[in-house]
Parts: C-alpha cells; sequence; structure tokens
C-alpha cells in the first residue's frame, strides 16, 4: 500500500474543498450574513492543513486498486467531516452527528435531511448544501484529476474508477485527464442550461442557483420546506426535464458532442432508462389520476416523481406518500433500479439490472436447450465473465448491506415501512422515503446510531459499496497499518 | 423433448394421488362424516385415468434435465388441481381459486390459508390439508421413485434434482431409487417419533397426527384457529423442536444411520443453521423479555417462532405481529435465509446464503490482495463456479419475482407491510406474514389475480424456481409444442 501517495491525494482533496468553501463565504458577504465567517475559518483551515501535506510530493505515484480505494473512500469521509464543520460553528446546525449527517447527505448526493424548517438555515448555509450536491454528483477526485496532472507517470484510471457510478468506466479519451475535464466541461454547460432556464421561468436568482447544482448532482436538497411543490408548472417541468437529463450516462453526451447522433440515439443503457422513466410514469398516472386535476397536472406529479426518485434526486412536488399502494411500490421499484452508469444518478444502475436479466435469461436458454453458446451482449460488446461475475456480487452485497441495516434500524422501533425505506432511500442516494421519512418528513429524529449506519448507506450507496467495504475489511486494514508502520520506521533510520 | 416418457410419469402421479386421497375417506369412515365421499369420488377418478396413461409404457425412457423440469412442475400443478376437487365437492371451500390456493398452499408445504374458521372445516378434509403437507414436503416424485423403478435405463436423477431443495442434490446411495427410498424411511421414522411425542403429552391422536404431518413438511397448516398457541408448554416445545430438525439436511440423518457421527456433527450447513437459530432466539429473547411471564415461557415462544419461520413452517404460538420491530426484522430476515437444502424447509437455503457471503469475502480479498488464488469451500470441497453462478442467477431470479410478485400484488391496496410480507411469506413457503396476513390474520380478502400470483409463488419457491419459469418461458414451449405435434404426426403414419 503507498500509503505517502494516498496522503498526497488527501491533501490535494482538501486544498480544493477549502477553495470550494470560500464561496459560500462570498455568498454570505452578497447578503451581509454573520454566520459566512465560518466557512471562511474552516476554509482557511483546509488550504493551510493541505498545503502543509501537499509540500512534498512523493516519488512513487503508483495507484493501484487498493489504493482507488482506499483514497477515494477516505477522501470523502474528510470532505464530510471538514465540510460539516462550518454548521455547527454558525449555529445553524448545532449538534455535530446531525450536521455530519446533512453534509455525508450533501456529498453523497442523497438528500435526505435533518432539518425540521429548511427555509430557518441562513443564505450561504443553503448554498453550502446544494454545492455539496453539485461537488458530490461528479466527484471530487474527478475534479481534481481534470485540473492537474495528480499521478504522472502512474495509474490514474484507478482513482477514477473507485468514484465514478457503474460497473465499468469508460475512458471518453485515451488520457483520463481529458476524460475527467471533459466530464466536468459537460456538466457545467448542463447546470448552466438548467439555470438559465429556470431565470427564464422567473425563479430567483438564488433558488435557482441552488436547484441546479443540486439537480445536477441529483441531490435534492431543497431551499423550500415544501420541495418543488410551490414553484410554477413551467418551473417543475424544466427541473423533472433535467433531472432526468443528468441521470443519462455521460457518454452518450459526449458522443453528441462528437456529432456521433446515431451512436448516441442507439446507447442501449439510455433507451432502457426512457424506457422504464416512460412506463413507470404512464402507469402511475393511471393509477393516480383521480386524485389531480386534468391530464397536464397528473402527467406533471407522475413524471417528476418519477423522474425524481430513478435518478435519486428525491425532489418532489406533491407528498406520493399519500398515493395509492401500486404507485409506491414502483417508486419503491425504479429507487433501486437507479440511473445510467456514468450518470451522477444513483441506484444499482440500469445497465446493471439490464445484464443481469440478460444472464437470467441465458441461463434459461442453456437449460433448456443445453449445448448452446451465448455470448451476453452490453452496448453491442460482449460482457466478459469477470464483469458478470462482479455485477453478480455486487447485487449480494448490495442485498446483505441492506438487510444488516435494516436490522440496526429496527431498534428505533418504528414501522416496517419507514425502517425499510429509510435505508433504501439513503442506500440508493435518493433522500425521502416513505411514511415517516415521505416527501414531507425528515430523518431528525433517528437515534445516534442508526444515522450513523445510514450516513455508511449513504456513502456506500454514492462510492458503489466496494471503498466502504475496503476499508472496512480488516485484514487488509491490519495490512495496511503493519506495513505502515513499517515503512515509516525505515524512513526515520 | 421426451413427451411421451412425462406424461406417463404424470400418469404414476395421477395414481399416487388417488391412493393418497383414499386416506381421508377412511378418516371419513372413522368420523361418520358424509363429506368423506368427495375423496373417494376424486381418489377413483385419479386411478382410472392415471391407470389409463400408464397401461403403455414407452420404450423411450430418458429423462434429461428439461424433462426433469417438465415433469416437475407438470406434476405439482395437476396434484394440486386434482387435490383441490374434493374441497369444492364436499363444500367445505366452495370456490375453486380459493380450495386451489389452499391445496396448493398446502403441497408447496406453505401453510397460508383462505381460511377464516379452520375449525369449521371436517375431520376428513383438515387430515387432507395436513397430508398435503406431508406429502409435499419430501416430494410426490420422490415417493414415485422410491417405490418403483420408473426410469429403468434412464437418468432419473434429473427427475429428483428437479424436485428436491437445494442449490445440488447429494446422491446418499449410489442408485436414486436407494436413496429416495432411504428418504422417505428418515422421513416416516422422524414424523412417527414426533407422533409418539405429541401423544405422550397428551394431545388428541387426531391433533397429534396432523400437527405431525405438518410439521414434517415443515407446511405449517394447523387444525385449531389458535394454531398452537392453545396447546401445552410441552407439546410446544416437542413441535419447535421436530420443525428445527425437519430443517436439517437430511444427509445429517443418513450419518447417524452410517454411525458417521463426527462427519454428521461436522456438517457444516448444519453448523451455520442451528448458528443462526441460536443467535435469532437470543435477540428475539432480550427483545421481548417484557412481554412474556419470565424466562421459559420467553425462551419458548422465541424458539417457537424462531423455529417455524426459518424452517418456514408458518405454527405460531404467539402473535408476533404484535412484538417490536427489530425482533419481526429479524423473523423476517430468517424468512429468506430458510432451512438447510436437502430438508423439507423452503427459503433460499442456508447453504446458498453461506455459498454467497464466502463468494463476496473472496472478491474483497482479490480486491485487496490481487493475485490471490482462493477457491470457495462448501463442506470441505471446493464450489464449483458453475455451482457459485447459478446460486448468483438464482439469487437474482429470486428478486425479480419477488418485485414483479410485490407489484402486482400491491393493486389490492393493501398496506405496504402486507403487500410485501403476503409476497415474501408464499415464495419462502412460510404461510403468515406481518400484518393482514400475519399469524392471526389469513388471506382471504386478495382478489383471484393475487391469489393466483401467491399460487405461482409457493409452487416457485417449493421448486426452487426454475421448473416455474422454464414452463413460462415461451420460446422452450413453442419449441416443445411443435416437436410435440410432430412426433406424434411421426407415430400415427
Amino acid at each position: 500500500m503507498n500509503i505517502r501517495a494516498v496522503l498526497y491525494v488527501l491533501g490535494w482533496i482538501l486544498n480544493i474543498e477549502g477553495a470550494f468553501m470560500l464561496m459560500p463565504f462570498f455568498v454570505s458577504l452578497v447578503y451581509g450574513e454573520p454566520q459566512g465567517k465560518a466557512f471562511l475559518i474552516v476554509a482557511l483551515i483546509c488550504i493551510i492543513v493541505g498545503t502543509l501535506i501537499v509540500i512534498k510530493k512523493p516519488k512513487n505515484m503508483v495507484f493501484y486498486e487498493k489504493e482507488g480505494f482506499v483514497t477515494v473512500a477516505f477522501s470523502w469521509i474528510m470532505l464530510s467531516i471538514f465540510g460539516a464543520v462550518p454548521f455547527v460553528l454558525n449555529g445553524d446546525i448545532p449538534k455535530f452527528t446531525d450536521a455530519l449527517f446533512e453534509t455525508v447527505s450533501g456529498f453523497s448526493t442523497t438528500g435526505a435531511s435533518i432539518l425540521t424548517d429548511v427555509e430557518a438555515l441562513s443564505q450561504c448555509s443553503l448554498f453550502w448544501r446544494s454545492f455539496t450536491n453539485w461537488i458530490g454528483g461528479m466527484g471530487v477526485l474527478v475534479f481534481l484529476l481534470a485540473i492537474m496532472p495528480i499521478t504522472k507517470g502512474g495509474s490514474p484510471i484507478h482513482l477514477m474508477r473507485a468514484e465514478s457510478p457503474g460497473p465499468s468506466v469508460e475512458r471518453l479519451l485515451p488520457k483520463v485527464r481529458n476524460t475527467a475535464l471533459i466530464l466536468y466541461v459537460m456538466y457545467i454547460v448542463l447546470t448552466v442550461l438548467e439555470f438559465i432556464l429556470l431565470v427564464i421561468g422567473r425563479m430567483p436568482v438564488f433558488d435557482a442557483i441552488c436547484a441546479s447544482f443540486s439537480t445536477a448532482g441529483t441531490g435534492g436538497f431543497a431551499v423550500k420546506n415544501a420541495s418543488f411543490a410551490e414553484y410554477s408548472p413551467y418551473i417543475q417541468w424544466v427541473v423533472a426535464i433535467f433531472m432526468m437529463l443528468f441521470g443519462v450516462n455521460f457518454s452518450v453526451y459526449f458522443l453528441l458532442y462528437l456529432r456521433k447522433f446515431t451512436k448516441a440515439i442507439k446507447f442501449e443503457e439510455m433507451r432502457y432508462y426512457f424506457l422504464i422513466i416512460a412506463l413507470a410514469t404512464f402507469v402511475i398516472f393511471l393509477n393516480i389520476f383521480k386524485s389531480y386535476n386534468g391530464v397536464e397536472e397528473t402527467l406533471r406529479h407522475s413524471f417528476f416523481q418519477v423522474s425524481s426518485i430513478i435518478t435519486t434526486t428525491g425532489f418532489a412536488t406533491t407528498d406520493f406518500n399519500l398515493w395509492p399502494a401500486f404507485s409506491k411500490t414502483v417508486l419503491v421499484t425504479i429507487m433501486f433500479v437507479g440511473a445510467c452508469a456514468g450518470s451522477t444518478g444513483g441506484g444499482m444502475k440500469v445497465s446493471r439490472i439490464v445484464t443481469l436479466i440478460k444472464t437470467i435469461k441465458k441461463e434459461l436458454i442453456i437449460y433448456v436447450h443445453p449445448g448452446t453458446v451465448r455470448k451476453i451482449k452490453s452496448e453491442g460488446k460482449a460482457v466478459n465473465h469477470e464483469v458478470q461475475r462482479a455485477i453478480n456480487v455486487f447485487f449480494v452485497v448490495y442485498i446483505l448491506i441492506f438487510v444488516t441495516s435494516v436490522l440496526i434500524v429496527s431498534f428505533e422501533n418504528k414501522d416496517l415501512e419507514t425502517t425499510f425505506t429509510s435505508v433504501a432511500a439513503t442506500l440508493n442516494n435518493i433522500g425521502p422515503g416513505l411514511s415517516e421519512v415521505g416527501p414531507t418528513g425528515n430523518f431528525s429524529s433517528f437515534s445516534v446510531l442508526s444515522k450513523y449506519v445510514l450516513m455508511f448507506n449513504m456513502l456506500a450507496g454514492r462510492l458503489e459499496l466496494y471503498p466502504m467495504l475496503v476499508i472496512l475489511s480488516l485484514g487488509m486494514w491490519k495490512t495496511t497499518v503493519s506495513s505502515g508502520i513499517k515503512k515509516l520506521k525505515a524512513c526515520k533510520r
């Protein structure tokens, strides 16, 4: 384990967080808020500590899979801890556990909140909340890779792979740095586009900035207690469409940028993704038609909620907790499906589900017609056995984390619907669940233990399980610590 | 597809069902009940139709995997349909859908009931209900294989494999017929043993017979409305222990019979199974201690319910629907775990879960220490990749059937807990779920559509998914029908 290289990257992550944290400070200057000072103080601390760490670059910057996972896991934990401090310092969220929950929820783009009154927060804190959604969406390591050649001569793909969602990371361009750069450029362009369309719809500029950030990261932090219920139908439609767009595999946008339109349209995962959205919207539309006024309103609420849940954003325009059981079950199902791989959305990802179903189809055909040789294809290419097995294992680990978490959270003695969906909503990075944690509820009543379990779920969901599991895995931990100590001793001699 | 061979076996199955159905007729003679005639009539019909089919034995009795699946699936559907008719004829369950639900539930050893008042049934009908549990437990094809050399020169292992629970069937003896025979002998011995112990505890003989049948098959049909709540603590302890014993892999009993005691004690799956039972009982014991009087009562209720749910029997001594959320979650979790492979219990089976966890451990170790070669072992032998993959696929199919069923059943607009656990309780062959379908509730309020979906789940759960999926799979169906028609035409020429 190359601990020095890991530390070096962590130092840079801290510098970036410091720089990002200056933005809410500027917001506080605009609104003349005293709460902004907290952001300035923590930003300076991040930058000072970060700079001290990165002064000397280690010679060996080679990253293997293990280093990738460990770096990513620690980066996100560190980001969350430092990101939570300003909330405590400026009194907006006095308890540290709650502040950490809110920040983990922000960076992991979950959008689950312990706040009972969002509107009571200062503007700078609201801005930081939404901004964590945006940073977490594309990932801070991807940002780092985009702006500097961090692992010169090394293998940065492992860093990117550990942070990016989906079963396999496609390099859009031969160089990882350029891939990271183009991803961020597309991300910024789409965010700005949404912002412009929202401002055209007469949304207040501050609200439009925060909404764009949270939509882009598919995070779901809203600046109003009623989420998006009070905004105009135009604004609701824009947000619903953009949530859907941020759930598309970014490779599609890259293909569009390259003017490979046919290839983009034929992108298999995107087609299934749109199909699922259309189907879910349609059946919910039929199921809830009686409760709303007219086709447009029903369609808008159906589409908004489906788009919000499948992309794991978590915005709401209506209290879907009051919908009939069938619609609620459809929502819970697409909670688990999630968005496309290579998007900012969470969940299990459409491509994984599609591959799983193809695997089963193959197995059944082999049972019925033994001797048949079938290859599973995804995007026209054969899926190799390693990827298939990794997907199966992912699925199982997913269920195991889910069950363990539900067991621990059930100590709260809340109803099973709350227990079950609070875990589902955090592990899938959605935010709201059903019953007590429904769109009008929040996570404030959970115990400290449950909050930490749910925080683990949020990070595990965002980083796709492995990084968090790897640092939990004790065997490796021991080797790391002991080899770390050995190396330190060797250095001192 | 060897359709003639499949038909021939189905004919024998019908004969056996006819013979079995004479038993409730004899019961009706003892109690002087007019309802018994219905059993006699249907029994005679079964035997006449069956005999007509088996008059001419086809020359080619070779069974491949496909024939195995198809035979098993059709056998069980046929068994259930004929088994349901007497209930309708004698008026005990007037509606056919309800009678079929009850019979499918019986044969699949689920124990879910649509009856609101069990005690209103005639004794012969009650006997038949419990007897279906017993027949379904070890399987009717295994019985057929035990009593006659049905596939002389063929390969009966495929028949046995398709009906027996677990990821792989162990031949206890080189010959399939002897294996089937020894399984049934052990099954009968254990059933008789329980009966004797229950009668010693002053349980009425009729109740003791029915209870032994339902325990042996891990079915869960009780003859009292209050299930086992009204019986003495002694009887509750005996039943709880026997439920647990019938959930043990029968290979263990065979090892005991061979006096290989050390090998029996070291049986890995059994150890995990006992460990899970002990753990679950212990944590529930702590969680519900306040609600009962003293250690014995609390321990008895904890152990009875855990033993009943993990073996997927479904008996109850107390309304666990009123337990705290944590205990209920533990029960729901072990619902999915299920008993050992090669036992009469349902669920996913302990060995599958253990193999899954080992696979994940292996994957994580490979991630952390790349280049390591690890083999997954079960019962000391390496699990080959095919079995590993089949288990993964099983897991995924399981989830897919589960989700699809929940979606359909959610049209009932019942609460999510009822919807969710009604599917879980039928797919895992348990019987009672929570909320409306809890131990004091029943399935009578479901629509006809939901009842058929739940029946499919019960059969899919008992036959471990594949046979039911294979007959659902349209591609194969077409080939079967068309090749069947071709063959029939060829015969006629």
